[in-house]
Order: structure tokens, then sequence, then C-alpha cells
């Protein structure tokens, strides 16, 4: 995960339009960071709505998960392929996941997850290292990056502990038991 | 999945309010049916709006998925019961999906899975035969579901070929490649 891999996960998610995207993109971002991502990005309108729902389960559930806007995605993906990292594009379209997650694992270096909105232009294709798919049907970003996070991790990401997090779970066979972990 | 084992698997989506929900339920649907789910129930408000999207997923992508809004979800949940089914509940407190996954595996009934909208009741709790989280923190009902099912069918799920797909797609390292399977 984030601080325990000698590399780092962010998220990239394309094209966000504040009205019909704000809850999908929230559980984009969610799902990165209960899944182990270090942070997200994302291109498209600026949403601080999202940005602070983000940061409010950060304060309450602890670890260090950013949310950047970024203007240029094209430029954010070159300089992380300059800076040595990788970039992975989950699509339909791409190469089955267990054919190429294992060289993915592998590989050390810093990875870039980009997930897209409805139309993903052409040259995100082409930037990518991989173009992975997660099934070869139409589903959801959000479960896409969540099984790709899980196999990336190889499960190990449904233990991880988050610093600081102000109130925690003990696991019930019924009911809800939180826990205050600080003030 | 669906056809291939000697249990099926319906997904009870608790709550939908077609506003605000609208494209996370559709999500839901199609990542319940991408990881090869049978259907799926819903309980909340009807959408059309929704049905027809997922409807016209499955007219071009093939397969049985089917959706069903439900008035009475908790008859439904007793009836799922009765006829001799289990209910899986996906919730953030419940038990780790690792200690529970193989029991649910090779149960050999027929497997309800409950995601909930914004406020679970508690009586879901109650009626499930399991709890079950995927991870201890808030993300996505979506991405839940994708790992839960990715889980239950080992990844078998990720090669799974649908009847009577009018298009398919062939695996690309750049790009995209649709083929035409039937008019």
């Amino acid at each position: 995960m984030c601080e325990e891999n000698n590399w780092e996960v962010f998220v990239l998610r394309l094209g966000h339009r504040p009205e019909r995207d704000k809850r999908v993109t929230t559980h984009v971002f969610l799902a990165a960071r209960a899944f182990g991502a270090c942070g997200a990005f994302y291109s498209g309108q600026r949403d601080e709505g999202v940005e602070r729902s983000v940061k409010k389960v950060v304060e309450t559930w602890g670890g260090n998960f950013t949310v950047q806007f970024i203007e240029d995605w094209i430029a954010k993906i070159r300089e992380w392929r300059k800076n040595g990292g990788e970039v992975i594009h989950l699509t339909m379209y791409g190469l089955p996941l267990n054919e190429v997650i294992q060289k993915i694992r592998s590989s050390n270096k810093d990875k870039l997850i980009i997930v897209g909105g409805a139309k993903v232009p052409k040259i995100v294709y082409e930037l990518a290292d991989w173009n992975v798919s997660i099934t070869f049907q139409p589903h959801s970003e959000v479960s896409a990056l969540g099984v790709f996070l899980h196999e990336l991790y190889m499960g190990k990401e449904l233990n991880k502990t988050f610093e600081n997090a102000k109130i925690g779970i003990i696991p019930q066979e019924r009911g809800k038991m939180i826990v205050r972990t600080r003030s």
C-alpha cells in the first residue's frame, strides 16, 4: 500500500463534470483511498464539493490521501513517465488483468492509474504503458479500480490501517461497533 | 457465474433515490452483471431510466441479466431465505471478507447480496446470514460489490462470456477493437 511498498500509487480521474459525476468521482477517490492508493488527481472541472467530501473522510478515518485538481492532464502523464513512473489505463478494451498484473506488480515503478469518464480521448491509449481490462464488459470505473488495486496488492489492502484515524471499526457479525481512537 | 454454478447470485440494492443515485445504482447493476450475477432487485423509488440503461447494455453485450423493482424488500429477503437461499450484506461494519468468503463460496445456496444506500436500516444486519466488510473504510457499494464477486468467483468472472451479445471486444495493447458478433 501507499506507505508500505517501494512504489507509490496515484489515481488520475479524467474529465470530471460536477453535476453529472459528483458522486461517482467521490466513489472513485474513496475506493482509491480504501484500496491503498496514496492520492488522486482529477481533470475536467474543479469541484470543491468532491474535494471537501474526501478531505472529511481522511480527517475522520485517517491516512494521508490527497486529491488535487489538474488543468493539464497530458502534461501530468508525461511528467509521471519522465520521473520514472509507469501509467496504467483501466479500459474494457485493454489486455486482460490476469495477463499483465504480475508484471505491473513486480516493476517497482510508481504507478499512475487512469480511469476515464464518459469518453476517453484516443491519446490516453497511446500515452499509457499499460491498457488493462477488468472484464470485457461495460461496468464502472469504481469497480474496475477496486478490483485492480485488490489484485495489485494481492488482498493485503483489506487489512490496511490508517494513521491518525479519529475512529475505527471493530468487525461484528451483526450490527456496528465504532471506537474512538483519538479526539 | 450465473449460468455455470449450482447456485445463483442476485443483488439487492436498497433505498434507490432517482435524482441522487441514478448513476451509482446503474454502476452497481452493471458491475453486478459484469462480475457474474444473474440479476438485481432494487427498492426505494422506481427509476425507469436506470432500468432502460441496464436493458440496453444487456441487449448489446448479451446475457440474461435482469433488473426488477420491489416495493417490499424485507419480504424479498425473507422469501429468499425461505426458499433455501442465503443473504449476504456488504457493510464496512461486518466480518472481514477473507474470514468468510470460503464458507460462503462452498455453501451451495443461492446468494442474495445486499448493498445499501446512504442509511441502512438496522434490520438488514439482523436478516442477513452474513454481514461482510470489504475493507473497514468508507468507499463505495460499487467497489465493494466488484471485489466481493471477484473473490466469490475466484477471478473466473474476468473471462466470462455472454450469450447473444451483438458486439464483443478483442483485447488490444493500444486502442479499441470491437467486433460485431450478430446483427
